[in-house]
């Protein structure tokens, strides 16, 4: 199977982060390179790298960057953390590379990532049944993982194992991350796919042509309750109705404690410009799917289930 | 309160039905010359006459131009009758024009068209709390009705009579006829309102801030099983899941009685183009709403409850 390296994604050169510009695809593969701490948050904020765990590996490598470049490291690491509201990823790279603001820790912040993504991707596969029509939502795939992904990793686990029959790929208004950015990934990985509009889900989980929903996660409340692209709790709705599953695919770093629940996830609001620049909009970038709605929540350390105000603190307390 | 002038929207002139074109709202505001009824035909196919109640009035001028052209009507009924599938309404005018294929019977169907909006609008505004936060699809307004509108006609009844604080506009993808023309016409209207992500719905309802769901059909079988813009059936299952009313508001010409159920509405699938052009993918462009879903169908004649199939064929025949 075709890859899409890691390095491809986000790397770090001598004098700049370099990353590829997921605004431009997939019309075109262009790379954006950052020479400071400031220009990474600033290609973060203009999601030219979004994603929550590339977030993170954006960030740490900025902080080694800033280090290199003598830049004041708190003035660095507050530019980068208030780069986007929701990602919690993005505050737990930043805590890693406090004590160890060096390429190699951000290097291994990479690596772990990409390597905890084709962990979780083995334990999620287990959920596909054979021949399974999956759709995915926005973009949790290496492009927003700095490699093998998370939602998508899962599909592409599952589909070398002949899990996966279809994707179904929703497009994601107002950014089209599924249209742009997933279908690339897909196409790129040889796995067959169909995008469609947001809308046209419910019509085809009705119409039984969907056996299984898998997305990724911006952050998860202790509870389970679960933040995420916009559209993924009208999905979670309609996976309750129809009885199958929605599966959420995220590192433990997406895990949030000190959260009880979604009401203390802060969701940001973007630009309404992005919806339509001739009249007034609203334009929130994710919405809190309750942990009850959520079949299982897969991290690389294996399959949580209900009641995630039990299972979700012990896997958070092993996990650091 | 401003018009939107039934003739500016679709009118018959001596040598042409002349449309307001669609496609080109809310950037510019266009006439298309349709010198035939192919030509009426295709204007209904591309979109630049759409709702099938503005679909019905089109091909009823159509008629009516065949006819003075001297045109073969039995081919003018076809093409025009094959032009858009969904949409019942479009036969029922085809059948009205039959035995008087006249400029005065056509504007009859139009005028009759724009009063029985009225009165719909009157019946369903009752149904809207005081203050409501409404939300509505796609666009079921003047211009889909050749005049004041079904869903957009209760908003327009209702927010006369205070009834109304703030308007949530679903953009409607693939082709955006909510963040073009609802939009459009609420703000000619002077009705608060926003434009949404039809992804984002979900997350508003879930919050609270909506009070109710109203849409128009393009056609409802016996059993009250409601076809239109695709993501209505998304929207009727947040609904129910949030205990809030969805409202469809249609005339009786939507009512399809020889369609014992959903399964018999054919669902259009139109060019997946329309999605995106780069990769595989799928544009229905209807989709299909349980009876028990929907809250209440209103037609010029009244309030309709479940058990539609007891409720509609009584209405259906009394209408004929």
């Amino acid at each position: 199977m075709p890859e899409l390296e890691p390095h491809r994604i986000v790397r770090l050169e001598d004098d700049a982060v370099v990353v590829l510009d997921q605004r431009r695809l997939p019309d075109a593969e262009v790379e954006l390179r950052c020479a400071s701490a400031a220009e990474v948050a600033e290609a973060i904020r203009v999601l030219a790298v979004r994603g929550a765990p590339a977030i993170g590996i954006a960030a740490a490598y900025a902080m080694a960057l800033a280090a290199e470049r003598g830049e004041d490291l708190d003035v660095a690491r507050d530019v980068l953390a208030s780069s986007r509201p929701t990602a919690v990823n993005l505050r737990w790279a930043l805590d890693a590379m406090r004590e160890d603001p060096t390429p190699e820790r951000a290097a291994r912040v990479h690596a772990d990532e990409v390597q905890r993504c084709r962990r979780m991707g083995a334990h999620a596969a287990e959920l596909f049944p054979p021949g399974a029509r999956v759709l995915t939502h926005c973009n949790a795939g290496g492009l927003a993982t700095g490699g093998y992904g998370t939602a998508l990793g899962a599909v592409r686990a599952a589909f070398e194992e002949g899990r996966v029959a279809h994707v179904w790929v929703g497009e994601t208004r107002p950014l089209l991350q599924g249209a742009r950015l997933t279908a690339w990934e897909l196409e790129q990985l040889g796995i067959p796919h169909a995008v469609i509009a947001d809308g046209a889900a419910a019509s085809f989980i009705g119409n039984g042509d969907i056996d299984l929903i898998v997305t990724g996660a911006d952050r998860i409340a202790a509870n389970g309750d679960t933040a995420n692209k916009i559209g993924t709790y009208g999905l979670a709705v309609l996976a309750a109705h129809h009885r199958i599953p929605l599966v959420v695919v995220a590192p433990t770093s997406t895990l949030d404690p000190t959260a009880a629940s979604g009401d203390e996830i802060p969701i940001e609001e973007r630009d309404p410009a992005e919806v339509t620049t001739r009249f007034a909009a609203r334009n929130p970038a994710f919405d809190v799917t309750p942990g009850e709605l959520v079949t299982a929540i897969v991290t690389e350390r294996g399959v949580h289930r209900v009641p995630y105000a039990e299972t979700l603190p012990r896997e958070t307390a092993a996990a650091r």
